[in-house]
């Protein structure tokens, strides 16, 4: 990103991102596209020249911007047309960190990327067959909402429907796993891998994680899993990816390359990248098949709120949420909320307010915000006064994330109390298993 | 707990927990003090007779509930005087699964333990000197709130200053790590140690980790780390425990017995259970010392809300919460919210809010939900224009429960804005640190 003074510089030329500059700073004149900086710091303007090059710009005090030509309408198009070609690899650039190398080859920001020019800025690519490429949107993934995610569900539907081989998604890191949970509702019976991919370093530093993460999510695309799956650096080497189910990931580290992990469930693979060897870790997972049929159902009603319980929470705050159409409740432990049980005169009580919502017919679903096991409802007080006011969730060994975006899905489909209950208690993709080992190795 | 039918009954009778009852089932009549039940299930009451035993009375459809002697005031009565030995342990019990054992011991549902029925309870604890208890109060921890944490912190105070040796706290494993936090900020330059232990599985069942977590926690409390602390299991074996600094410790699964984990740190101590010894693994901790004034300052506004930012999150929860004087938010990645950056139509963005919010005085502080890792606002464009908005954090190392407690803390002593932002940032019980290593090890 620019800094302030540059901005302001910028826009009292009128320039914008995309838009043909010519700038003069010191003794020197460039003439360029302004590119997007999606890491910052500098002192300067990103020109893509016309060689191709990207250059930094010193803008001083004594800058002259002027603008050339404008970006265009291009700027705003949405994707260009599905052209997947026949058992190749497609690659959907949906944005974030990852893009930032691929995205400063064509120096337009919504790109038609060819497979030329993603061959040339990740040749490690090469030699793994026929790929098309093409850029969805171009968003930091903290922007990334429900709508982006339909979105997604209809790109892959096209290029499945046209015969991909394999599907590569590229995106940002911050909210990967929400996309990865919604895709996995939505995309049912899915013919060939759906592998989702970001980077946590961006590719102009020397510890970018970009190139390994994006061969070994090609290799797992070309691979057996048709799941919408994850796969991100296993550790801190450059050597292994891990393959993670869709909707048992989730981003665990701000910043480690490592960050991304499988919750309450192995990785689905293990993926070599210098061999792009994927190594199955388990039986239980949709194999790749010709025969099947993809069916989309990206119905979802996003007015659902997450909210995590914690000492002193105020029995407002679930008040304020009911405007919402479900709300899911992050309780401590196995799953508790503050109920007063032992009548103390300094303990607050959220079950008035929760047998309200549920009343009125808002679904309250339980998650356990300790993020690793399983809600159990039947050891403590607390749990059985919860399930008595009919929260939905006993049980459910499922991510506070992914109950989120699962209640959003079946509200999509159903306003009626007990099919929400049916449907949301229903494995749908993994979400959901039906017990946990004692002790299970998975909790690293 | 009790089902509903065995309540209905119960207080048909009018019979609470503490009275001493009659109950005619079947050809049999038991006498004895009616019993809560943490953990349930059974369709049965439990009474403690007369001989200290406790028995399950089957409650059938022909049951006769007669009540012989209400429990009178004890049950509301706040925790009897300190009688703290000079030297020796004080066990204080806060609630929570551990201190079922030692509570039916008494048959009483505040007790005024002693050390002989602490020992005869927990035999194992033998040997490790003399020992003070008592009871303040009796939660299941998901009930703790802010008030609690005051109670806990002045019977701290009163123990430390009449010369105890070394403090444990029994307490309830939901929100344990809120207290220690809570605790961290409010005890000050600690003479002795102060050890919160917890159960994760109640002492009537074969793997329950009471007995060795109090072990360990009482080796800590004799120990040489003055600071407030967390002691549980370190594995599934039942040999080791860690002891984890307060401000640094979280639950991170419902129901495992190593379920508290260190987060952005070492583990200060490896406590081996069988020896009782204290192996340090590091040397940056505050020592015992007989010279320390203790000061204790208990001021904080509880009135702090925690919400997580997720897809779809609608701008209006933030307002929503503007009855707070402070809120912290748990952010994505790096500790984003919806910024709309790149002006997509799909994109919310929750700035305005944050803005107006902080241009109000109400603090707004920032936080990671991947839990593990460091917020970082200078790399991308959201984080820059969040520290433009004024939010506190950028930096920070921060668990966002433990933000949630400091914030609460902090805006006991001041409202200035500027003062906040100083005291949040300044690094007071650990919470803090300077830098990560590039790649820690303590990401497990």
């Amino acid at each position: 990103m620019y800094s302030t003074r540059i901005l302001a510089l910028l826009r009292k030329a009128g320039a914008e991102i995309g838009d043909s500059l010519r700038i003069a700073s010191g003794s020197e004149t460039y003439e360029g596209i302004l590119m997007p900086r999606a890491e910052g710091g500098a002192d300067s303007a990103v020109l893509k020249l016309k060689s191709g090059y990207n250059v930094g710009v010193p803008i001083g005090a004594d800058v002259k911007i002027e603008v050339v030509k404008k970006a265009g309408k291009k700027q705003t198009t949405p994707a260009t047309p599905s052209h997947a070609k026949k058992g190749a690899l497609s690659v959907l650039g949906c944005g974030g960190t990852i893009a930032s190398k691929v995205e400063y080859v064509t120096g337009a920001v919504f790109p038609s990327l060819t497979e030329e020019e993603l061959l040339s800025s990740v040749p490690e690519l090469k030699g793994m067959g026929d790929m098309s490429t093409r850029v969805l949107f171009n968003l930091l993934s903290e922007d990334m909402s429900p709508e982006h995610w339909k979105i997604i569900a209809r790109e892959v539907e096209k290029d499945a429907k046209e015969g991909a081989g394999g599907i590569v998604l590229t995106h940002g890191t911050d909210t990967m796993h929400y996309t990865s949970a919604a895709l996995s509702f939505m995309l049912r019976n899915l013919p060939v891998p759906v592998v989702l991919v970001g980077s946590q370093r961006s590719s102009d530093r020397g510890s970018s994680d970009n190139v390994v993460n994006l061969v070994c999510a090609a290799s797992a695309a070309k691979g057996d899993v048709a799941e919408v799956s994850v796969c991100m650096h296993a550790n801190t080497s450059d050597e292994i990816c891990w393959l993670h189910r869709g909707t048992r990931v989730r981003k665990m580290h701000t910043s480690r390359r490592d960050a991304f992990r499988s919750i309450n469930s192995q990785p689905l693979a293990k993926i070599h990248y210098k061999t792009k060897k994927v190594e199955m870790l388990t039986d239980n997972y949709n194999r790749r098949s010709s025969g099947a049929h993809l069916e989309v159902d990206d119905k979802l009603n996003p007015n659902v709120a997450l909210v995590h319980t914690y000492p002193g929470i105020k029995p407002g705050v679930l008040s304020a949420l009911a405007k919402h159409d479900g709300i899911v409740i992050a309780g401590t432990g196995l799953g508790h909320v503050p109920t007063n049980a032992m009548n103390d005169k300094h303990a607050q009580s959220l079950l008035p307010e929760i047998k309200n919502l549920v009343e009125s017919g808002i679904p309250v679903v339980i998650a356990p915000q300790t993020i690793y096991g399983r809600v159990n409802l039947n050891v403590y007080t607390a749990g059985r006064l919860l399930k008595e006011a009919g929260v939905i969730g006993d049980g459910a060994d499922w991510l506070p994330e992914v109950a989120l975006v699962k209640l959003m899905w079946v509200l999509g489909h159903t306003k009626k109390m007990e099919k929400v209950r049916e449907m949301m208690m229903e494995n749908m993709a993994g979400e959901l298993s039906a017990r946990s080992p004692t002790e299970p190795d998975y909790f690293e």
